[in-house]
C-alpha cells in the first residue's frame, strides 16, 4: 500500500490517474467533469469553462520560454482543447526568498506578452515569498476562465469507428528542450520547447470544421498517456502508426541516447483531436496553413467504439501491432 | 535598489505593495482592479468576481485548522468582502515527494468539508509532485469565482464622514495559533485560529443592511495594514480607539511575550467594515446574532473624507493618537 507521494504521482500517469480518482474525485465529488481538460460549469455560470494549473519547470528558463510563458500558454491551451474561449487567467506566484528581481521581471513580463499575444486578460494575482529551501525558486498558478459558445460544443459522445485521430505537429520538443536545459545532454541538442497558445488555431478550427469530436493537449504523460485516456474514457479503440507521427530527428535521436520513448514525452504546444473522416481533409488543411500547424498529420484512426475497455494500438515500423498503456512510474519530474 | 525577493516582499505590507504596484499592475495592466480582494470581470463575464490564492502556511496543521481550510476560508472570504457569493473553487497542489499520503486525506478531505458547509464546489484541481526538498512539504493554490447580485453592490465611493469602522471579533487569533504551532510559546497558549468562511454572515448583512459602504479580511498585514489600504484607496483618514478592538487575553500575553503588535497579527476569519452611522446599530446586532459575529464591535469612525492622502489614527490608553502604517518588514513569514 502506498504511505508517500512520490514523483510519480505527479507524472500525469497512472498514479496521477489513481490518486484524482481515489483521492480528489471522492472528495470533491464532481465524476461528471472529467470528460475535458476544463471544468464546464453549470447553474449561475452556465457555458463558462474553468481549468487551474501550477507550474514547477526546472529549470525556469530553457530554450523556447520560460516558466511565465509556460504557465499562461498550459491553461490557455485547457481552455481551448475543452472548447471554451479563453478569456481571463489569474496568477499566483511562490517565491523563494532570495529570488533575483530580474529574473522575477523576466517571467511576468513574459506572462504578459503571451497573454497579450494570446488575448487573454490577467485579471487577478497573488504573491507569497518562502524562506530559502522552501520552495526551489519559483513556481507559478495559473487559473484559466474561458466562454462555451454555440460554435464551440465537443461531441466525444458522436466517436465512431473511421474517424480519424490528428495530431498538430511533431512530438517531445518541450520534453527534449527540458533535459537540454537540464544539461543532461550537453551540447547535443538544439531542440526549442513547443510552449505556445493554441487558441487561435482552435478557435479558427472550431469555427469552419464540424466534424471535430474532441481535442486534447498531449502535456505530462506525452500523446501515448493522452490517448490512452480518450480511449478509456469514450470507449473506443484507437490505432496508431507509428510512423505517421510526426518527431523531429533530434527528438529520436535524444530519446535514442537517453532511452526515453517521444509518446511519453510532454508537449506544451501540440493539439490532438478525434474528427469525423469526412472533415479530415479539411481539419488537415486548415491546421497546416496555421503557423502552429504546419506539421499537422493524420496519425491513426478510430478502430472500434462502444466496448467497454477502450485501448490504444500502435502500430510499428516492422508491420505487429502492440498494445500502449498511459505512463506508469517516473519519466521526468518538473516537466512542467 | 532591491534585487532579490525577500521575505518582507510576501508579507503584505510595504513591500508586497510595491511589487504589486512596479511590476504586476505595470505588466498587466489592471490598475482599476485595486478596490476590491477579488477582480470584478467585465464583458462576457458581467458581475463575476475572480480572486487568487497560494497558501504555504507552516506548519500545516495548526489549533483550529490546516492549510486545507484555510486554502477554503481564504478564497471564499476574499470573494465574500468583495461583495459577490462565492460559488466555484480551483485547487492546485504542490507536494514534496515522500509527502505522507495520509496527510494529504486529512488536508483534502477538510477542504472537501470546509467547501460543503460554506456552500461552494471544487470544480477542477491540479497536481504537481516535486523532489524531495523543492517544496516545504505542501502548498496549495484555489482560485474562487462568485457572482455580483443585485443587493450585493458595495459602494466604497459614499465613505463619508462619521461612517462607523466595525471588526466582526477578535484580533490576532490566527497569527498566534500560528506561532504556537511553531511552538515558539511552548505550551503556553491555546489561541485557536480563526479560520473560517465568511460568506454567509456576510450574505445575511448585505442583504438586510444598506449602508455599507465596503469590506476587506484582515489577513496578513492585520488590522492595520488593512485599515491603512482602504485609507489610502478611498482617501478618508480613520480613527480607531485601541480599547475598543478586541483582542483575547490569551493574544494579548503571547504579543508581550514576543514583541508582536496584535493590530499587525494576521486574521482568517474577521470582517472589517466601513458603515454608514445610519445602519452601524443593525449591522451590530446582526453580526452579533451570527455564531462567526458575537463579538463584533464598533472600533472607530472615518474622520475625514475627500482628502487625499488616507491616514489611519490610532487612540491610545493613555489619550494620545498615533498614525499607524502598513506593516514595513518581516513579521512572520508563511503565516496563510
Amino acid at each position: 500500500m502506498v504511505r508517500r507521494i512520490s514523483l510519480a504521482h505527479g507524472e500525469g500517469g497512472e498514479l496521477t490517474h489513481q490518486l484524482i480518482q481515489h483521492l480528489f474525485i471522492q472528495s470533491f465529488g464532481h465524476q461528471d467533469q472529467t470528460q475535458f481538460d476544463s471544468a464546464i460549469l453549470q447553474g449561475p455560470f452556465e457555458n463558462i469553462a474553468v481549468t487551474t494549473d501550477s507550474f514547477v519547470v526546472n529549470p525556469i528558463f530553457f530554450p523556447g520560454g520560460d516558466i511565465g510563458k509556460l504557465a499562461v500558454t498550459g491553461t490557455i491551451n485547457d481552455l481551448a482543447v475543452s472548447g471554451a474561449i479563453p478569456e481571463v487567467l489569474t496568477a499566483g506566484f511562490i517565491i523563494e526568498e532570495g529570488f533575483p528581481l530580474p529574473d522575477l521581471k523576466k517571467v511576468v513580463h513574459s506572462m504578459a506578452a503571451e497573454a497579450e499575444h494570446a488575448g487573454v486578460k490577467v485579471v487577478a494575482g497573488d504573491t507569497k515569498v518562502v524562506e530559502k529551501g522552501s520552495v526551489d525558486g519559483l513556481f507559478i498558478n495559473t487559473t484559466g476562465i474561458g466562454r462555451i459558445t454555440g460554435e464551440h460544443q465537443l461531441k466525444p459522445e458522436t466517436i465512431r469507428e473511421g474517424d480519424a485521430v490528428m495530431i498538430s505537429g511533431t512530438i517531445g520538443d518541450h520534453g527534449v528542450s527540458i533535459m537540454s536545459a537540464r544539461q543532461e545532454l550537453g551540447l547535443l541538442n538544439e531542440v526549442q520547447s513547443d510552449c505556445a497558445s493554441l487558441n487561435h488555431m482552435i478557435h479558427k478550427l472550431m469555427q469552419e470544421v464540424k466534424g471535430i469530436r474532441i481535442m486534447r493537449d498531449p502535456t505530462r504523460g506525452g500523446l501515448a498517456t493522452t490517448l490512452v485516456e480518450l480511449c478509456e474514457e469514450f470507449h473506443c479503440t484507437v490505432e496508431v502508426d507509428e510512423l505517421a507521427i510526426p518527431i523531429r530527428d533530434a527528438v529520436h535521436g535524444a530519446c535514442d541516447i537517453l532511452g526515453f520513448d517521444p509518446l511519453y514525452l510532454a508537449n506544451e504546444g501540440k493539439l490532438v483531436l478525434i474528427v469525423d473522416r469526412a472533415s479530415q481533409q479539411q481539419a488537415l488543411n486548415l491546421l497546416n496553413k496555421h503557423p502552429l500547424g504546419t506539421e499537422a498529420k493524420v496519425i491513426g484512426q478510430v478502430t472500434a467504439q462502444g466496448n467497454t475497455a477502450g485501448k490504444l494500438h500502435v502500430r510499428t515500423p516492422i508491420g505487429t501491432t502492440r498494445r500502449l498503456h498511459r505512463l506508469s512510474g517516473m519519466l521526468l519530474p518538473r516537466i512542467c
